[in-house]
């Protein structure tokens, strides 16, 4: 039997992002996957997305509710504490020989102690970037805790070799969430009906004509301002007028500002041009982008996934900040007129030329070689 | 009103290390000191350090047991997270303004991610040293999360701003163990009775004639060996037959197994000339070390207050591996007669002449200035 | 200084429930309130309590937020057992004399067990009614845990001592939640803009030629109805097209179908003749009550208090079953034609004269008295 | 398939008293037995109980650390709350049909809320007893939640009824434990050297001339006497100087003194006739007791398996107070006199006639028949 890797599946965007290394760790005969879906990738309210990853053809080795009601600070910090303990169970009821953990969430670095307390190696998956928030602490934290790094970019590498990991331990595989981005462009077209398969909340719009798309989740260091964040944003496709698809934020400390502001905005009846959803299949959402017009908000979807696809990307606030990026992507701050003057812009200007900053496909076959074949270790030294 | 402080005190020799800071946040007009007394420092079997703090006139803003019994990998990583858990609502009931951090154990991973989540700035003691086992993961993950770094060593500081800490953001001050060890020189002389005031187990050896002091914790990540480990040094020691006071090991994974080796040990009856210790005073610790003919294990006070008082050291095995250390330190495998023969040249070599490359006084007064002083932030990003 | 008596709030309506004992604890010279507020009573989606509850005077002396989201019976579960592990530590840190516990939910079962286990008598306000759902379990549960039983009426006393609690610990008070019905009652006129001082959700309607009120929970044993139970309900509402104020659920396994079931009526724009709310202070809740012209769900609120106040009832489903109840109240089964036929009985009926099978005033004061008064014991054995 | 039973062994002596019924779960076709070992059955301090489950042939499907360090009124009560929220975690990945819970510890509250909360029905091993000490209040709270109810005795069962649960819930099957001391009577010799076979600590005695056996645990609400306690118990058998055999008690607040005293007394070197043994498997463990002298202590086997053996007991202090008994029992308090006389009275009598208080055999099959053929249902009501 291979080795066993254990894949902690904890939000709807990390599902996306390593989906094609599930598939590959899934088909390599020298592996077994073993993945456990947690946190909000088990909840209605953010998308629940172990439907669709069972719908995938995944089997869901154990499952973890750990997210506390509050979605403020303390109870992100419990959260992770929480995840910590039953993650523990978990694996020490799997026993896996690697465990996978993906960017920089709470639920990632409760993963990544959990394993390295049961002496059991990590491999970090997007490791090496920066960004602003808590997130950029986090990252950097999972790095140190990490035994294996599969980074998208060479930066990325250059950056964690800096820090004090062995060379021989990080490898520029590209991101995986690439390989999902490049396997539809093959079959581009917006081949389902949004409202009928998701139905979300909102008017039914006519997409006909071109749309755009929001994806803003609160900053947890600016956690009073995500009412107020979010506001702007409404305000600016409201003044548009455009059809706007928008996705509701992930759990995180200010995502029910950022929810009351939705709400609230709901209410008021500003928001005839916009329809909401939770979440969509790896493949759908990623047409739904490709073919929008423009990328609203601060997700790393837009910086990521859309410098490859070209689609014109308006980044708002701090929340990317320091993260390379290509040409799509416009920087704007939490000012509404500043927003749709962005986004004018990026409608004039259209689909950019393909980016491979973070990878160009095949990124999920090669991390699942690596897991198949590097020495799995779990003692390392600062390297210098 | 000044800063709030709020110190973590999870287990006996952390608070050794750090009462010089306690004293002198506890003194200064511009903090306000909040004590939280946790985890190990609140069990019996490892030698209650709770008792010592309160004595020593501190007064305790609240206790939490979070250790796990096992003392095995899962449960460590299930204390890491349950402690993350209740220190997320301690802080959220005292609301300090920063939260300082100790060095490198599971709760001081814990404390360190419950006040990063909580936008609470996290000030960490000893970090940018390298060590083996885990705890070498831990101490710069702690370091990835901190805000503000008080390290030891000049080294330990040009390791942390390679690591990407921002360089305005680390101070050497100094290790505050050393603050203590200085402190006992004045009166350096063994002036109490440590098995009438401390009790212990095993014969009541005579120690005029000089003894030694053995200090061993299991090593994490060599996990299923700490049984075998600390019955070379056992054997060493027998051999040897010199009176003998030996401190039972931290809380950790494997500590089980070391105090299976030790209790076995004594059921054979082979541990004569041996007296076993829980805990003392930090003062009486100090003073017992300094009279001591030679130190032997793999703490890190060897290493640290032990270069300051000269005193001898045989050090075991790859805890320390990497850690800075003065020409009182002699290192060994873990073989029995590798040991006895690096006692023997130890005892015979002396006191050493005191090397202050851990500092020599005054970290904890610096400290406290510089709680008081800094700017306190919360946002960080790698500095390359 | 007198008994510690450390009551533990987690929701909006134990507040209610509990208020004038509260108060009068506060008041006894011989007492001292120590107020631990956690669990949905924190949260903004189930209407904050601890802001009403700090409004009112009282000091909070720690907060717990305990709540998994998930809102399933898997979350509750794990809800239950979170709120366990930190109140243990709660009482650990505040040393209480005595532990008051309310009603029947699952926070109240865990402040049973935590403070039983830690040897601090439990006085349980509420025991011995008999309802449907998990309640019932819970309830009678957490009077094997307590000591003392202060309970509302003559038949739950007699319950209560056939279950084998020792009759001289069981005390008829009254419920405390009539003594804050009676308060009202010099000065009932609705003498607030529910809209403009709660704001809530949905139409602004006219409410001076009357209105009804509904306060519909899930229940647990029929998870998978409360979406459809909830509909139902809304359907007869509507139907009827009277003015309609309407409290969301508590948080409960099957809320989150009930909220669904709300939301999606909502989105339909089928509920222009209701306005939802989620929180009041008590005593604008019970003037709202007051003034209505039916009470319609299952909240215990329609049996308890309505039959003092004399409001009709229409109580749905199982939730309440078994519960002694006045003339005020209509049962019904989850049918919106039986629902709309009762509510127009009701309003043709009108107010029922006053019912004080759940007391008259004066509980709280009572329940005070007996705190400071009677003797605080542990040991306890079944009678027979 | 059948119906899924699943099981929660948490204690080496509850496994002793299920494995009858575990073993016809696991022969019945129409059962799955789910088995999930946890808490200080996993211990190795405590005698690991899974290692014996394994060897008996029995598949663990999960395995939960669950005992918080301390061994205190604090812990005991944390204890009970993490198991609470795993045990939630394992359910909902098992999703048994019916959960199975023994007898009156923590562990067993915590399946028992889990699983009420999950609308999983319950079924009570051991139930209607009485007795001292915190268990009192925890048995019949666990009554409460549950919805079938397997006892030992027909006043069980009445007072079950008498407490309000439904009659046709209730079944008098004997209790599981009397099954397994049934099946070594074929062969009830000590074929086995306890100290060759299970090591323990302490001096080798010669049995051939008869022991006696002790079993002693701390009572949680006399925790600080626990210490105490215990020494009278050692000096008691001290003095009498017989070849003893004691066992360690369970993981429980007080356990700690109990094992404090035990430890002082044998540094003292007063315990040269003493054998500690921490677990043998179920068998050995019966032919043990049933060859000894006498058994002395507050253990239930005394009371239980011992009236059925007919092996002499001296059942100190409150611990089985109100329980059952037959005529082998001789009732002492805490005084090592009255200890010591009370074994001496016992050895002049020497073995009892057996008696069927607690069942004759069959219990595990009756009950493996019951889980398969009984209606479950989850709601259940005060039946007065």
């Amino acid at each position: 039997m291979g080795r066993r890797v254990c894949v902690v599946i904890t939000a709807r965007p990390s599902y996306s992002r390593v989906k094609s290394a599930l598939r590959a760790i899934q088909k390599h005969a020298g592996l077994e996957l073993e993945l456990v879906v947690a946190a909000s990738a088990l909840l209605d309210r953010y998308g629940n997305a172990a439907r669709y990853i069972e719908q995938d053809g995944f089997e869901i080795s154990a499952r973890v509710y750990m997210v506390f009601e509050g979605e403020n600070l303390v109870t992100s910090a419990k959260s992770a504490g929480l995840g910590l303990v039953e993650l523990a169970t978990v694996f020490d009821n799997l026993h896996p020989d690697v465990v996978v953990t993906i960017a920089d969430r709470y639920e990632t670095l409760s993963t990544a102690v959990a394993a390295s307390y049961m002496n059991i190696p990590v491999a970090h998956v997007q490791g090496g970037e920066v960004t602003g928030s808590i997130d950029e602490k986090v990252r950097h934290a999972v790095t140190k805790l990490s035994n294996l790094h599969f980074v998208a970019t060479q930066k990325a590498a250059e950056r964690i070799i800096r820090m004090g990991e062995a060379p021989n331990t990080v490898f520029v595989t590209g991101c995986p969430s690439i390989d999902l981005a490049a396997s539809i462009l093959d079959n581009p077209e917006l081949d389902f009906d949004p409202f009928k398969k998701y139905g979300g909340v909102g008017s039914l719009i006519d997409l006909s004509g071109g749309y755009i798309v929001v994806l803003q989740h609160p900053v947890t260091t600016e956690y009073y301002e995500s009412r107020h964040q979010v506001t702007e944003t409404l305000c600016a496709v409201r003044d548009l007028g455009l059809p706007t698809l928008w996705f509701w934020p992930n759990v995180d400390a200010g995502s029910d500002g950022t929810s009351k502001g939705i709400r609230s905005f709901r209410e008021n009846e500003e928001a005839r041009s916009i329809h909401f959803f939770k979440n969509m299949t790896p493949e759908d959402f990623l047409r739904l982008i490709y073919n929008s017009r423009c990328i609203i908000g601060n997700s790393s979807v837009g910086i990521r996934e859309c410098s490859f696809l070209g689609v014109p990307v308006v980044n708002i606030g701090s929340r990317q900040k320091g993260r390379e990026r290509g040409q799509n992507v416009v920087d704007v701050k939490y000012h509404r007129h500043e927003i749709s003057e962005a986004i004018r812009y990026q409608l004039g200007n259209g689909r950019y030329p393909s980016d491979s900053i973070y990878g160009h496909g095949g990124a999920g076959e090669q991390i699942a070689r690596l897991l198949a074949e590097v020495p799995l270790e779990i003692e390392k030294i600062l390297a210098y």
